[in-house]
């Protein structure tokens, strides 16, 4: 039986390689924007400069600063007040995305996104805010960015290695999509096709880093990732994952990349549509074997404890992964599978090295 | 070269048998209506008495008349006027949603749409009219549904060859849209679903006209079908569909039946990436043996002579056809080919055939 709740979300994409400036300013036009904000990062102020050469913004802002601490989000938002703002423009990562959204949340401006990582963050509406080093997180319709400018030369200099973690980190959220708590068939489709033009895109990258395909299958993927991630919300994986990063500070991106396969292998044999969808993703017989392969291709990080993460820790991370764990997940989540499941993430093995 | 524009259009979607009354007061609660019009025609008045058995409508409007006269959009627009109208609810097939449509446009008034039929109307932007015999289509933001509810207990009665007739136009949609004028990978990916899920479920269907299983696969392929033809617009299939229709007054479902495969076949050896992607979602070696085994399979209609075409009329479509063809189409159109084409179209014979 056929039954769900799915979410469209509103939201135009403009993807070409070298047409991010005149995209932009056709969506300025299109807007009719008088007061046009920029936002960039100052490692982004060179793009910025190249993609905003065909408009006139009022305001290039440049504070940009890591997980939106609300000190900064509030000066963005009076630098935006004081010059009648009537659009907001991204250039940069998810931080810089994260900024405009935190502008966008209390004034309801809209928000033009040109993003230079894998992260995804322009195609959700979720914000993030940092307020006394607590990140508080949200959903609202205003933060969704109108318009998306994908424009793959400002990713072709982007190191193999921060591609392949932001990417992977794509990957982890296609994956996760396929029995996350709001999971449904349309989020699903979109997600196989993102496996697709992720696990073909990064292959390419890793071979010659400045492959236009190969940031432009990873871009389209990462895109079509978020989308299904954002609608299907955040399942096992993430949860773990946000464990992880929270308590023991462990690095975002490879944290993903190492905790994914453990979660696929945890998952696949109680969710077999979503393991078969998985694997002719990948092109392989199972999707276990897809995941393990492609990582092994990109050479991803395999082990926490590389990173620093504790053996000790482990049965307080088993705690809370044990009370933030989706009912949902296909496999019940249990104390012991996941004292099994974290010992793998750990020390970099797999159920089949154990079971040896 | 991957470039393209995408324009994801927000809808709430609401897919569950059974469940269509409460779903249904669900949302006039989450959208805080105070006056419900539910417009559903007389053939649907114990159905829609029925979906409305948890809400309390200002008023039940039975008025519908198919291709939306304009004169019957103008009473339908006083009476939502007249009761100071804030929801309309459509229940019923293409010419029930194009009435809220038709409210919708001039007033603004949100649309909650129950779909009766696998036309696909509910999930496009798109409004008809017809004003002197003349139908005026045009696009609107206002008139796309705010949400449909979908529930396969109303389509279980649809006797099997109108719902082959009906599921045989939603696949038209999704296969044409793989090289309609706005094809992009996001339509295509959303179409290559809709055809597998419609293969399936027609083929079920076909076994037993009750089979829910068979119908929520038809109803979830026409949904998608047709949210990748709104955004990928209408390619040389429809435009073939639209002039043997408009000018011969040929029957909308078995036009599109009848020139779908021809159309495939013109155009699969100049759009391989399309073919490999409809023959996998058949999962048939080519794309053109898996929709010709499907409509054998369904007893499709195969020639437009049966359906009184003259083979004296052929001279003249060619010539209209050719006036209509999308420049983008993968194959270019010319006057032969479209000899050829069309001679086949009306004759049910196939390329193949002619050349033996």
């Amino acid at each position: 039986m056929l039954e769900f709740e799915h979410d469209s979300l509103a939201q135009r994409v403009l993807f070409g390689a070298g047409k991010a400036a005149s995209n932009l300013a056709a969506e300025v036009t299109r807007l009719d924007a008088q007061s046009v904000m920029v936002i960039a990062g100052p490692a982004e102020t060179e793009l910025a400069e190249s993609v905003c050469s065909e408009i006139e913004p009022r305001l290039m802002y440049s504070d940009v600063v890591q997980h939106v601490p609300i000190e900064t989000a509030e000066k963005a938002r009076a630098a935006a007040r004081e010059h009648d703002v009537d659009l907001l423009v991204s250039i940069g990562g998810g931080s810089t995305t994260g900024l405009a959204k935190a502008v966008a949340l209390t004034s309801g401006i809209p928000i033009v996104a040109v993003p230079t990582t894998y992260a995804g963050s322009e195609a959700t509406n979720v914000w993030g805010l940092t307020e006394s080093s607590r990140k508080t997180t949200g959903v609202d319709a205003r933060v969704l960015p109108t318009t998306v400018i994908y424009d793959v030369l400002s990713l072709l200099t982007l190191p193999v290695k921060l591609s392949v973690a932001s990417g992977l980190n794509a990957l982890a959220h296609s994956v996760d999509s396929m029995w996350a708590p709001r999971a449904d068939p349309i989020n699903s489709t979109l997600a196989v096709e993102a496996i697709t033009a992720l696990s073909s895109g990064l292959r390419d990258i890793k071979r010659d880093s400045a492959s236009q395909s190969g940031h432009e299958q990873t871009l389209y993927g990462a895109y079509l990732s978020a989308v299904a991630f954002a609608s299907a919300g955040s399942g096992l994986h993430h949860k773990i994952c946000h464990v992880l990063g929270g308590t023991y500070n462990m690095p975002h991106a490879q944290t993903h990349a190492i905790v994914l396969p453990h979660v696929l292998e945890y998952n696949a044999p109680y969710a077999p549509a979503a393991e078969q969808r998985i694997a002719a993703a990948f092109g392989t017989s199972t999707a276990v074997e897809g995941l393990w392969s492609l990582r092994t291709e990109l050479e991803a990080p395999t082990a926490l404890r590389d990173y620093g993460l504790k053996e000790s820790d482990l049965d307080e991370a088993v705690a809370l992964v044990l009370e933030a764990a989706p009912a949902s997940n296909p496999r019940p989540v249990t104390a012991e599978s996941l004292e099994v499941l974290l010992h793998n993430v750990w020390a970099g093995t797999t159920s089949e090295d154990e079971g040896r």
